[in-house]
């Protein structure tokens, strides 16, 4: 069997997020159809994790066992080919047999976009949050470089997650702020719990309007509390960057 | 009567374009509309020139008449409310009588995005022209070079234009590619002929892919002959950029 990985590019406004689910049509479900269909083979795909429904992804990484011998650069045509146009392959490389997308994740980088502007934006409004009111964007990154560390981050977990340990480690964060009043803000991390991100952008518009101070934001985090944090940030904006192995 | 001037950004992807047409939805049908709404007016708008069918605008300029006392903020968040999302008023100011969107624009700046790439974009699908043979940016930043001036634009004219003179000055053109491979081309100019920068940027194609030389572009410039220049470029991956005046 070659094991082989994919690095895919998705607009996750029409899919109800990566996973397959028994009734609703999801990004992993409509690649692993396509791939059997030029592999004439039925194709289990292994993510590096979950996204959200409306989530998107400009470089989410899988692999998967065939035993086609199609050769590599044909099967990531033969698919593109079959693929809706808001889902691509970008790349496909054979990979040891003992390579899995999510175990061997080191880490992931997010980023979140918010439009803050007086109006709201036509051309972007699938592709970030609006945000009307003026942001200090000074006071969200004072905010966002103490999510530099090792921290326990149940107080960014969404409520209803399964997850027992929420330590993680996050190796990078940052912001700016374009021209245009699109500001983008990213994190890696060597793992991220439910709604992570979103929660902590929606925490960081608190900041950036005066509504909480960077310190009260660092109490929040340190309170491991769902509860103290901000609102979840809707999906639109946030696009899963890098998976790095 | 006030005259009051607009700055709009649209997605002209759910659009007929720019003008007003008795049986298809455009983008000025769709704001004199609304602001008709808010005025309680027949409003009729005069944009600074037509887009086509599917084009975007990322600052389009009109202007318009009204009775109206409505405060010029109120008036453009109250239109916004009742637009859809994929058009939004930036701006609104009042300005002289006199002053009129198409006659006093003093010149126009397109971008035309390419992606470039061995993939198809998921994420830019609507906002570019996918061409996935490799283009040299050098070789075509020669060509686009020499656009700047005052040229005879007809090998670059719609053939079905009405327009006499073909005579339209350059004032500024460039080109850049970024990482991902998105090719940004610009152009200013004080006027346009009917899908002049398409016609660049099909051409513009042929030059990079090495099928024409710079000196080649140069030559279908000069011949002021339609039939020698390279496809239309989809409109998808043009945006009017700005107005000046």
């Amino acid at each position: 069997m070659r094991n082989l990985k994919i690095i895919i590019e998705y607009d996750g406004a029409a899919y109800h997020g990566w996973q397959r689910q028994p009734d609703d049509i999801t990004v992993q479900q409509t690649l692993e159809e396509k791939i059997g269909v030029i592999t004439r083979e039925r194709i289990r795909l292994t993510g590096s994790g979950r996204t959200d429904a409306g989530v998107h992804a400009i470089a989410q990484a899988a692999n998967f066992k065939t035993s086609s011998k199609i050769a590599g650069g044909n099967l990531l045509r033969g698919t593109n080919s079959l693929l809706p146009g808001d889902i691509v392959i970008k790349e496909l490389t054979e990979v040891d047999e003992g390579f899995h997308a999510r175990y061997n994740a080191k880490s992931k980088v997010y980023l979140y976009r918010i439009f803050n502007n007086k109006y709201p934006p036509a051309l972007y409004r699938n592709y970030s949050w609006f945000i009307k009111y003026p942001l200090d964007i000074d006071l969200i990154r004072t905010a966002v470089l103490q999510l530099i560390g090792t921290h326990d981050f149940s107080s960014f977990c969404a409520a209803d997650s399964n997850t027992v340990d929420h330590v993680r480690e996050v190796v990078d964060a940052g912001v700016h702020r374009e021209e245009n009043g699109m500001i983008k803000f990213f994190i890696e991390a060597d793992g991220f719990l439910r709604h992570m991100v979103r929660n902590i952008a929606g925490t960081l518009i608190d900041v950036g309007s005066g509504k909480l101070s960077p310190a009260g934001f660092l109490g929040i985090m340190e309170a491991r509390d769902r509860r103290q944090a901000g609102i979840t940030a809707p999906p639109q904006g946030l696009f899963l960057k890098e998976v790095r192995y």
